[in-house]
């Protein structure tokens, strides 16, 4: 990992329709201010949050202006949050840090009341960088693309409400691979596979391992298991038969599919870095998160 | 995928203490002889079959040896011959082929039956080669190292017989990872995935994902799920408490352990190479071996 | 299991929209017919397959009229429409044989084929009993009962299409269990533990046991597990949070939940009677659907 | 669950090795017979605690004698020390009191600092008696039963340290049910449903369900899943093939076994009896050791 030299302008994002964040965000901004910081605030969040706190005080922009002449953005909220900023945000190649509000997330890895303190460290150019890749998909209804996405975590085809379940074909790198009937298939980043794929028994890929988990759900074959491909793969699944059937970009997008259609996925050319403070480690956060025990004492 | 050009030397490994081969073998020596090809058979190999067939017409020698000179090894016998034969060959790039004397095994792709007539493809250049990755396991005693091995598998830390758990500290990299009460750990090249880590409810990793599976033997805590890291990590299990402990390499070579040992891992510097006949598919052997529905016709 | 004595009125339940069934059940009708059984046709099985094969010789009647009069129930189909048939007729204690149409059902176990052989035995009196437990569901909304239903499988309460999970706690006898995200929870009978259970990782609960299993679908909670509940068990489901919560009767019939809606299980008062030609294992069917093999022979 | 009428003669019974419970141990005589209880004290609790605690004004005696005239027996120390003690008392319908001595057990539910509070409900005739079944072994060679056993968690047949695997046939109530190569194969009662059964991926048994769990340990065949039999089954072990095949009681006495070798498991007729405070609930015990999340306030 190496370390992000000294940002001059940074943006903050907020989960919105959270209005516990305003006062935050708000004494974030002023902190950065007074450090010499060019501060801008993301205008979704700012509709939100500027009617509980003054933040008239700060530049409004978009994410494609954030994206063009910010250094770092800062998002105050949780893994959602961070999704969201990181899908948007990826082209740009900004560089994300998560300050989560209330208790530790897996990417929004600075506690609310260290905040300020850890912007020292930011500033002063002593956060590590740590890329994390991103999905590409692409629906294919007869022959033409019908919406493109991305995905920091995970991209779900599933049976959807009415459906009882869903019948796909999986393809990767253009040979058949299995017909499956499943409740649907997570296709998951190493990021993703701390989130939904590990509550339907996916392992656990470390940031840094170039893969891609396929990790069923409730499939109806018992010898099936999550499958882990390289990251250069194409994978493609076409619905054989569904009566409702969905895809789900991070949990938070949901687009309807129907019986044909292909959903392709590779990994996305861009690459989103997130920021960690000085004695940042992924596995310390792994433990804490998942409660695994520390080394005995003596 | 490359392929292999024509071998001129062909070593001949078999599964001791398995006379189904010896005619086989025999058979498929005086082929590749009639094909102009030299043809070597490992010593232990024809000490065992040597007294069911006449192979005195060809050399014997040993795995050095076959390393030093062999274009190739063809492998008679099941998926345990391929590791053994593996560990062995592995320091001299010699390729494998693997031919299974019954059932389909996860390395042994080539069916008895269909032995003669792939040589044609074998000798003429149409085999393709595909490298998969092996550890290296080195015991720490009291801060020297008492033994070195190699595994194409799996490097499994277990309780042993009359112990009742195994606790031990993981650590990669130097940096602590948790400490486990279980029955043990087996730490997985993408290989062994489909062996003793699948039983332990392990993924899949393909052969081309650069990764190492840690995979829990009945962990006590419910919490602990398999991690997946990069084939770069440096990784070392310290056995805390245990009354039994061992180390098993392949599941063919067992070395006791004890309290205070660590046993370090990493991805070997030697590489070894399958060759597959043309046609071969992995996931087409997975999908026979594990059952996986066809796709449906129609 | 206890035998049932000669039927002499026997009605023949179809799987609906399906012609390939209306000659096999017009020749059932006719063998019966021969042997000296009043057959009676369901009516919307006759409403479909009387389009397609003369049927107007048959008594044609509904389920409440095959409660009151026949001695068993023949139900021609998969173990969709034995689930079906089972939920109507359970209030009525008619016996049920179930045959299968194409491949082996956990619940159909006569072949086509086989089907005019068994006939024999059945009229003869030698079918097996077999009895199998079922749910019945209520559900509570703003204290009052809104809807009622049973199942021999599962009650099933999810996240349904938009949610994206559902929060519920559970109650047993009375007493809070545990509250927990996922994207829902299956109680399934021992009947249903070979079905949906299964797929989400239940254990296979043998028909004797006199017992309910609670399997969550995705938990958040990493250290929940399946729970085996005595039957006399009174289960209830309180959801907290959720966008488009849902209870599935059977995977069939399905309900529309409201946050704050109560789903309150108990073992039915009804109980379905399977019945088995001889020579019937459950443990035979379990090891043919699930390919667990056989004794190695000699 | 029914009350225990006020206990006139109480036995204690201490974990082996262990002198931090010499002083509880003391303490505990003493409020006992204070309140006018007899007080006997288990001997080799008593030869191991004696010599650090003046135990001599207490009756010594055996499991024996404990089993003709105790009323109750109080166990200071772990599950394991439980486990002992009621393999050894249940023949005798004593009834069990845990008292844990660190944190929480399964089995010992009330902590060491609320031991002397809990006594006065305990001889007011307010614990609740909760009834646990046992499984009852014998090892069968060459048609002669060799050995037999209790056990109160579970009953373990494993391959042992130097094999390799173990292959087996189950049979119940004499019928022929599979043949499994695997590790080993866990028969668990409800109680033993939290210990090793719940690491290899068993469920949860209520204690009040009437079954016995069949969990296999890393089974080869992908498609075996845990079985809850009725626990009136008749459950045989044959082992088929295994270098070192061992049966283990409770994971505390462990017996060697032979290929041919019958296990034969049913439940015991002896039932242990624990005694439970006053507010004692199975899931809470259960919520706390397993973390489940309690409800959300408010």
């Amino acid at each position: 990992m190496s370390r992000l030299r000294q940002p001059r302008t940074i943006a903050l994002v907020g989960k919105y329709h959270s209005p516990e964040i305003a006062e935050s965000l708000r004494r974030l901004a002023e902190y950065l201010h007074e450090r010499g910081v060019s501060v801008f605030v993301e205008r979704e969040t700012a509709e939100h949050i500027g009617k509980l706190v003054d933040l008239s005080r700060w530049v409004t922009c978009g994410f494609n202006d954030i994206g063009a002449h910010a250094d770092a953005a800062i998002v105050l909220g949780g893994d959602g949050t961070m999704l969201n900023a990181a899908r948007r945000l990826a082209r740009y190649c900004v560089p994300l840090v998560g300050v989560n509000q209330g208790r530790l997330g897996f990417m929004t890895d600075i506690a609310r009341q260290d905040m300020l303190s850890c912007m020292d460290d930011l500033l002063d150019g002593r956060f590590m960088r740590e890329n994390r890749m991103l999905l590409a998909a692409e629906v294919i209804r007869d022959g033409k693309e019908v919406a493109t996405n991305m995905a920091l975590n995970d991209v779900v085809v599933d049976k959807g409400a009415i459906g009882r379940m869903i019948e796909f074909e999986l393809f990767i790198d253009g040979e058949f691979i299995y017909n499956l009937r499943s409740d649907g298939l997570i296709v998951s980043t190493p990021t993703g596979s701390t989130a939904y794929s590990m509550s339907a028994g996916g392992p656990i890929l470390h940031p840094t391992l170039t893969g891609i988990a396929l990790v069923p759900l409730c499939p109806h074959a018992l010898t099936n298991r999550p499958v882990i491909v390289n990251d250069n793969a194409d994978i493609e699944l076409r619905i054989a038969h569904a009566d409702d059937p969905r895809v789900h970009f991070d949990g938070q997008l949901t687009l309807d599919l129907q019986t044909g259609d292909s959903v392709r996925l590779r990994r996305s050319e861009y690459t989103i870095c997130f920021l960690h403070p000085p004695g940042y480690s992924y596995f310390a956060m792994l433990r804490q998160k998942l409660q695994w025990s520390e080394r005995p004492k003596g």
